[in-house]
């Protein structure tokens, strides 16, 4: 509670709650009491805490929850975060209560290789960076910084109660990104590919790995790294065709007219070393998303 | 191919194409060629060898494939059932192959007692029937001749691809027939009731039984039945409101004008002696029924 960002927030007159999910009921309840929206903005491997969440805002009477998407459009069976989270939205829907499902698309931030340069190394996500496929496969990137205000417009909207919405900026493909890292950068980019043979081999490694030791996060992350890559390169899940086919409103329908940073002039910033980098706290995640590029660690 | 059902089919122009789910992919696909929309009426013990043919009617270019659905509501997690189906769904929804998923609530003709004087006998699904709960639960009750008409129109019906489907005819509760079929006979019905315990007692019973013997069919019918018995009479589950917060479209909202046969006036036919049986085929569903009235077998 007595964290700076809490700190600054009590500061704008926000009133913070804390509550443990790992305790009773009535505690979970009470720290909802007259709350009208949750935002569950939990983290990747506590997914599953959100179950005595949900059954406490049932009871709470809250009257609208947002289990934590967040994630690429990705369909059932194909990714284990995703399937996580289908047990909570389950869980949701045997509750009867009413929800809104926000999934985001990939972020610009995580979506650019570095320069030969090392121009952009300040704001990389992670080094190694290699195509999947052949690059040709379109997937619905958004800013992270965007994010909060479609959020704040979907919780006021009724259109998507009991609803999944996708909410992204720009299709993009790997090869696009390289051809227009080089257009603005004026340096050449290597470009080195991965089959989805190298994939499910790197796949398997990381299953092998977890086999012995389930509680070792780096295989967990190059698993769900891995496997968010042949989600949206190789199947092409990540689109908002397919996001309609599964059911989802998208932010390009919900709001047409919504502004939005381009991701050329994103990668413009970075190349003027005005970016921001993706939280420090992410580490782990780049180390993975690093490792998840090559077969052995 | 040659049962006289089959001979009656191609005496009315009706082309039969046999095919075996458990063979290869190719015969399925060539068994496929041409057809614009598969109507899966698979058995209840076969739901899984829908994923082979669903996997097939992508090849074969089917523009709309309808799985087996023909359930009650009930969301995922509450019916052994709706969870097998799930897996076929998330199967189609992997392959993005167009579907309608179809369910129907559930049948007029297993849904009333029978009568102290035995005169509806012959039309009984099964004797013994205990009121679940309080009794005042409504469900969405359908005409098992009414599904036919339904379902023709909603494979023509651009609404409901890549949509959930509700078809029903009324809602009705267990106090409500009760009343209703002791207006229409003269006759008093005893009313005997089942606790939440009593059903739970039942259907952990029947999970001990499985247990011993996976393949032991009447238990894995008496766990079906009580699971239905808990979702739609205890939960409330099979409800059109519910259908809609889970995501269906309905019948009432895409046929407002359709006709259906009454529950009273099929109630009247079956105390005119005039209703037909369900399928003796049933046997072994019936016989589960009767059993999941008791707790042991």
């Amino acid at each position: 509670m007595s964290k700076p960002a809490n700190t600054a927030l009590q500061e704008r007159g926000v009133e913070l709650r804390a509550l443990d999910l790992k305790g009773s009921q009535e505690t979970i309840v009470s720290a909802l009491k007259d709350i009208g929206t949750v935002i569950s903005a939990i983290g990747p491997m506590e997914q599953l805490e959100q179950i005595p969440l949900a059954t406490a805002a049932k009871t709470a009477g809250v009257e609208k929850f947002l289990p934590c998407g967040a994630m690429p459009v990705v369909p059932v069976g194909i990714h284990v975060m995703r399937d996580l989270k289908e047990q909570v939205y389950n869980h949701v829907k045997r509750l009867r209560l009413p929800y809104t499902i926000v999934d985001v698309g990939w972020w610009y931030q995580l979506s650019f290789p570095e320069l030969p340069s090392g121009k952009i190394d300040y704001a990389i996500a992670f080094k190694g960076h290699r195509i999947p496929g052949d690059g040709n496969m379109p997937t619905a990137l958004t800013n992270l910084r965007d994010i909060g205000p479609y959020i704040a417009r979907i919780i006021q909207d009724d259109r998507t109660l009991n609803r999944m919405v996708l909410v992204y900026n720009e299709m993009w493909t790997w090869n696009q990104i390289y051809d227009t890292l080089e257009k603005l950068s004026g340096e050449k980019l290597p470009r080195e590919r991965d089959s989805l043979a190298d994939l499910e081999e790197r796949l398997a490694y990381a299953e092998e790995k977890l086999k012995k030791d389930p509680n070792d996060m780096l295989p967990a992350f190059v698993k769900i790294a891995t496997q968010y890559v042949i989600s949206w390169d190789i199947r092409g899940d990540n689109t908002p065709e397919n996001a309609k086919y599964l059911g989802y409103l998208t932010s390009k329908e919900l709001y047409p007219g919504m502004g939005f940073i381009k991701f050329r002039d994103y990668l413009q910033e970075v190349l003027d070393g005005k970016a921001k980098p993706v939280n420090p706290e992410m580490k782990d995640v780049r180390e993975a998303l690093f490792k998840a590029q090559r077969t052995e660690y």
